[in-house]
């Protein structure tokens, strides 16, 4: 049997912080990582748009024998999730929503959640969707955080860089009013401002996103094993992702090739 | 002979100012705008990418009689303007930077030119170029803002909004320092954000590349005239740009159509 991979897909770089919870969790798993950089961001897009995008993303995944899709961004989770799943009925198809859902209803003891995301996850109402179905007593804010991927994509993360402060004071005033105790960071390039959130909210908790992705993954991946293979792929320039993934993984521990879809 | 069009393209709404300026100025011409709103924004894409998309943009432009194409995207003219003219040298094609360039150049007293622009646009050296044909004296100081496009995508212009001061203040500080007494708004998001730049440094003379781009179009058309139709596609979704266009242009006279290039 040839070797088969875990495939994973984002807009961008974001889902890196996916990618990487992944390789600690399960170290020998093959995986693959496609960034669609051509286009990205998906998150200020259409969501027929994002679709169309989404199918193209795991057409190209489909080239190699997988043993499980993940969707690593929350935008094309919650807009093309749903059509992910019907189109393609009999594979493992892993998202990000649906685990910090889970992980945020298990946190919380007031019953009072935050979630920071952009304005296309913010708009499809999925986490409210999902955190409902699980608790209907939750009590839920959300707060569309458009400046966010634009920091974290410039590699403003520190949590004394003034910008930094003053953008995540704003988003998080209205949680900190609504009195919420936990806060999913339902966008892949939130994990990077964890520590600049925590410390501007040290009492609340703060759920990842991609962590809870892999968490669950490992939990429903019918057969462990690998060879610890990894191979990027992305659709614009190789350079310009090589320079900004270190950002989110010291050591890619991989070849990038750039591949055109269109 | 059927109705001919001045074709203005850029990656989103940005090019609005230019369109803008053009309206105002040349009220009787028939106007064609091109967003390529499902691939904004190209400021952070590499240069072949760019190139590939600038070129489906005016591929789009040419089903139409055109009577001058206007590419009204600062980080389109500087990656691949070159290579339009190169590729179409009996059209009259105009651009933003050379424009802007010649603006500065009259305006500065002290020689002292600062740009503002986007990552992409900043290295592809082109203000530089421009400005330095045109007095080998001057001396430059180039600032990428990657933070910009943003915050005026995001509807954050006010000069009263303490998240645009505390950037704008990083941006203009070493151009202040540099004692500059002109800067170029080298991005046609920018003249959004001109009050409040103007606020931070009222004694600074700003160019808009936007209306420098509109006055040497009126003065190099070969023949003026219309029926002031005004027109705009986009390649994303079309209430989005709608509802994004009336920051930039309150009243757009026209109708918006979705189409895909791909």
């Amino acid at each position: 049997m040839s070797e088969q991979y875990i495939g994973v897909f984002d807009s961008g770089i974001g889902g890196l912080t996916v990618f990487k919870s992944i390789m600690e969790t399960m170290p020998s798993e093959n995986l693959l990582y496609f960034g669609d950089t051509a286009h990205v961001p998906y998150g200020t897009k259409s969501e027929k748009q994002i679709r169309k995008f989404v199918l193209n993303d795991v057409a190209f995944l489909h080239r190699f024998p997988l043993k499980a899709i993940v969707i690593a961004c929350n935008t094309a989770d919650s807009v093309a999730g749903p059509l992910l799943r019907e189109t393609y009925p009999d594979e493992p198809i892993y998202g990000v929503i649906e685990p910090a859902a889970a992980e945020a209803v298990r946190s919380t003891s007031n019953k009072k959640i935050g979630i920071m995301a952009t304005k296309a996850t913010v708009s499809s109402g999925a986490y409210d969707r999902a955190i409902l179905k699980r608790d209907p007593q939750a009590q839920l804010i959300s707060v569309p955080c458009p400046l966010l991927v634009p920091l974290v994509e410039n590699g403003r993360c520190e949590k004394d860089d003034p910008v930094v402060r003053l953008v995540l004071s704003e988003y998080l005033e209205p949680l900190i009013r609504y009195g919420v105790d936990t806060i999913v960071l339902g966008c892949t390039h939130y994990p990077l401002l964890k520590e600049a959130i925590q410390s501007l909210v040290p009492e609340i908790r703060l759920i990842s996103s991609s962590d809870a992705a892999a968490k669950v993954l490992k939990e429903g991946l019918a057969s462990a094993g690998g060879h610890g293979i990894r191979r990027y792929f992305v659709s614009d320039d190789k350079q310009q992702f090589e320079d900004n993934a270190s950002r989110f993984i010291q050591d890619l521990q991989g070849d990038i090739e750039q591949v055109s879809l269109e």
